[in-house]
């Protein structure tokens, strides 16, 4: 038996959708585990994949009564909308593209949303949402995994804190391997990642910058005034960038410095931040999540240990496990969803909701994530020249 | 959207039920969730609690059905056993000096157990339950967490396929800082723990002494022939062990030292473990459970990543996300669950089982793991002398 | 005893004076213990002070006679010169600004030189000073420290073999924290470096900026075509640079990104360079620099151990202890002085050189990182504009 | 240049002599050179080697005059004793075995004496000389390497200021590869190590578990009251030890665990100790040794970096490099040499000493850990029993 005697209150369920998700999908499992974990939804509608063949027998293996696996997304957001048991949020995650139409259409029928990021293709679109979801008073979450580690959130607690003082600088990485070589047809997920007519106008930046840019954000909430951004196509023959490094100013003043790439041998899924402040510092590196490095001016460095260090209450209460006990990317990904479901089922009891409950992934941020990708490509085709975030 | 395209296949679920983890109980919790991650199985049944006020609450939010809230195991195994639709399996999560009870009432009705370590409080309750599982055909499961890890079954794996030799020297340790102060009424947890009354022989090595035990074993196979154990109370007023040394001679030759503490500051949960062999090493910490050691004499050291370096097709098949993306300690405990659920499944369809489909702790290493316990206790007693492990 | 026998063959000393260095100073300390480190060449005459009495105390605790101890380094040129036991090179360790000056007057006067760096402070200047040392065939060494270590000898090799590809990008990056706060009267570096009066057009590029510089070029050979820099002033009142990020693209087509900081909380002495190739990457840290992290694609990261694994003929020869008996700054030191010592050694005996004798820091390296400061300026000052490196 | 202005004052040098140190030696030359990173002493006689060439060679590389070029370690001793410019001091560096006449005829001679470890091959010889400097009024010092790592005499600093309150448990390990395989005749360091005509009782416990002992009680204080050791001969042939595990039993009550082992591939030479007290843990290790773990409880972990956080003024003052230039095993050595020259000094000039400028290893430590050898060996031919250390 372990040690601590740390314990989730066990939950009643409310009910979800998705669309995408098919057999044959990776983040679409992702999704449903993330969900699983706390158990605070079940999963009852879906319309999982254009295939007729697909979208039937991952129904059936979900348990999803037949009545309710839709051959059409339309018909699933109508359906779902007039039903007294109908889902409480649908889960989207299908291609980038389609994202903006699937969730325009069950925000208009009034059911609450949740989608994969990147959030839309253009930042009008992803206005457009955030808009609409206003407009509707209805929950939007856009999935920006990283923000969910309890270290994530003790990082921007500490900053807010005064920990380190004034920002000053700001440096943030995020190298993998995986792009690494001409990309082959025996890579799916390669192959339309590097394909401007299924990612649009950008591929390493799209995928994997947008992160530090919303990571960055949320532990910080230092907003970009302007931005000189190269990105590069390394890789003979790769027609999107799979590598940038993009220099910052925000307003007020503090500058900042990212790099991402899909090039760097021996990396797996690097996300990092250094943050650098009048009195000193923090640290966070996503492959060693459970950890923070601390320094204050005139101290030793410190090792912060999530669990076993003292965190804020709202970091504290999306820790599953005891010090020691490693919560990786799915706890990180769950406690997204657990903040959004609770905040979804307190806002349905008609209860008005703190900050913290909250504190899950806004369209606005998807907003700014698309922003940041066209302000990115924008400056790198006038050769890295400096361009304004806002403009 | 993730950069992998790794599915799990969706299966159809089996039932099972348990025994304790009422509400304000954590390992329940755990294994709850560690089930719930694949989605294989589904609670049906349970007998939480001595309390029938906590029973009823904890079935009605995990959606039991009222008659199958039972007030005690004895009727639980009973009447599951009689229903056409009675669970598959029974996860006892209650305290240690029950286990033995309630596995065997579950066995003699026929029902498939996994039980949570350590398994019983004699070897002589756990050999008799060992011969029960193999006489009525029953698959027996025990909890040892830390072998579900798939960088552990690839350092078992690569010891199999000779990459180190033959082994020499085992050292392997398991430091925390949880129980290093005087244990006050505050503290639940440890309050048991260090009650010999509660938790009869020992504390440190009966809690996690024997995790050392079982993973050292789990990963080399080699089988203590004798032992030399200290058990220390180091913290004041303390009545059961809070630290022990313990030196090993294996059957064949190869020598042992394994260290466990609870009074080490700064030390979480700090299992590791490092085998060296005739011709090179293996090394492996449960803190940083992705990654593996590997040293092959004339070679640099190498790291191994879960995920991006090749391991056996089976370690390769408890793996949920892509390299990178920090799995944990519960996807490991989820790991011993999903090859027991497969085994039962596939039992159940009269297939027989491989190797790798039985790789989950058995009772034999819940026996061999109290046997252990009760050497080193044996030893300890006499000033640390030799012991015969079998004797 | 130690559990090598590697063994340092014994030499005869040769003669050398020094300008700079007098008590106080803690640069010119370092040079005098990186040559007695191998007891290669001797002190035998100074100009270590403008101050007369520090000059005299230094000369006489430094055992130098009374006559070779000189008022002047004119003087001591001219006088050093003419005597048939003169010496053999001279140290430079003076304040930047007076580098070119004094070398041009030992180079006159036919005495090889070594100079700390940065050379000189235009780059007019150092291409004066490299075409001079060519005239008069002298050997002339600027002293790049880091350049010294065995690993990043390895790393030039491993590289020059092929072992990571052609370069593609190159990450590299100095975080240090000691200017972090406002300057006061009683740092004396601090106050000299961010005076612009003393450390001219830039402080942090200038300073640290330099040996990102010179360590990505002496390991890659990669020349910089256009860069594009940005350099700030973070604390309040500086004068000059105390954070940098520079872009880069290579001849060739690589492309680069360098950050400096003095300002990063935290970091000591942060060099670290991170080098991708098309089939595999590199990287070494200043702070842990006896290892190596090499990657091979399709292979797993291998940890390389100085003085453990096979290093080249060249590298090996500049390792002085067995593995895992730390070598650091000042045996790096020593190796840029080891390395010229025996070069001179051979030459005054006319024996022509091979590359790796020669292998020290040259004045034209000297110039190319004079160059590499006044183009971050340039850029800087044009709103990090991409400009030319050779214009 | 360089960052920092810590200065090392510049002293007049004091002479000495070396028995032992010849061509092809590696240790007279570690020797030779910590000594000469501080200039503070000047190699003028010796006695390099039984054979009269390599005597004569060595003596020439070395500049010492043709008379103080000594065949026999007694006739240097009557001579250098006669000279008015005789040396100060002798550093004894010949195999074990002769370290005792040696060291006798020197101290009876009135020389003061350095000698390399294992002080002699008994204690019984250990405690005579311990007798004799103390009779002659001689200083007398073992070189125990790792003592001198500024890091280590922090942590003993802090344990002495309470920084972890009273000790509870020492595990301190030193594992190395170097003896994995069976010892061929081309290692000559190997082989004599592993032959008892050379090596007497003990091969790895002599060579390495000595300085686990000596570490353990340099740094706590802690004085061994009884001991249980298993001495393990793991390679095929081998007629030494070449691993060991030993449990103690402090004064006092505190515990310990040591292991030592020069089969463990992967380790080149790994020297660490973490140390447990009621209130706080400390950790070193001595591949990265210019940094310590210092845990207090209920604060977060801190790692401290030489030269940058606050060390005692004792510490402070054998740290030659600004934090983050490291400073290594020659470093660390040169730091015994360093204190005793200095101590020595003080001395002739009649002053008094301090405990902290005695801070070297004396030979009461020398003979300590020669009974260390000899229990160890003591205990494990009795199958690990426990024996008493100070019968």
């Amino acid at each position: 038996m372990i040690e601590s005697s740390k314990t989730e209150s066990i939950g009643s369920m409310i009910n979800y959708g998705m669309v995408g998700g098919g057999e044959g999908s990776f983040i679409g499992d992702v999704h449903r585990r993330a969900i699983g974990l706390d158990g605070m939804a079940q999963l009852v509608a879906g319309c999982f994949s254009r295939s007729a063949e697909n979208n039937a027998i991952t129904g059936k293996k979900l348990n999803i009564s037949d009545e309710r696996v839709y051959a059409d997304y339309k018909e699933m957001a109508s359906a779902e909308a007039k039903r007294a048991d109908g889902i409480n949020f649908v889960s989207i995650v299908t291609p980038n593209k389609s994202h903006f139409e699937i969730a325009k259409e069950f925000l208009n029928k009034g059911i609450n949303v949740v989608c994969d990021k990147p959030l839309t293709t253009t930042s009008a679109e992803a206005d457009e949402l955030t808009a609409l979801a206003r407009e509707k008073d209805l929950l939007f979450c856009v999935t920006y995994t990283y923000t969910g580690y309890p270290a994530v959130k003790e990082a921007r607690n500490l900053i807010k804190e005064g920990a380190i003082g004034d920002i000053r600088f700001i440096n943030a990485e995020y190298p993998q391997e995986w792009l690494a070589e001409p990309t082959g047809d025996d890579n799916k997920q390669a192959a339309w990642r590097t394909d401007p007519k299924q990612s649009g106008i950008s591929n390493c930046v799209g995928d994997i910058g947008s992160h530090i840019e919303n990571l960055a954000y949320y532990i910080t909430g230092q907003e970009i005034e302007t931005l000189a951004a190269r990105l590069d196509k390394i890789v003979d023959g790769r027609l999107l960038d799979d590598n940038a490094t993009i220099m910052l100013e925000y307003k007020g003043g503090a500058k900042g410095l990212y790099w991402c790439s899909q090039i760097a041998w021996g990396s797996d899924n690097g996300l990092s931040i250094r943050i650098y402040g009048t009195t000193g510092s923090i640290e966070w590196h996503q492959e060693d999540p459970n950890y923070l490095k601390l320094v204050k001016k005139g101290s030793p460095v410190q090792i912060l240990s999530r669990g076993r260090d003292t965190f804020s209450d709202h970091a504290s209460s999306l820790i599953r496990l005891p010090s020691g006990h490693p919560e990786g990317y799915l706890e990180s990904f769950a406690n997204i969803y657990k903040t959004y479901i609770a905040a979804l089922t307190k806002k349905q009891a008609a209860a008005s909701l703190t900050a913290d409950e909250l504190d899950f992934p806004t369209p606005a941020m998807g907003a700014q994530g698309v922003r940041f990708i066209e302000k990115c490509v924008e400056s790198s085709r006038k050769n890295a020249a400096w361009v304004n975030f806002q403009d």
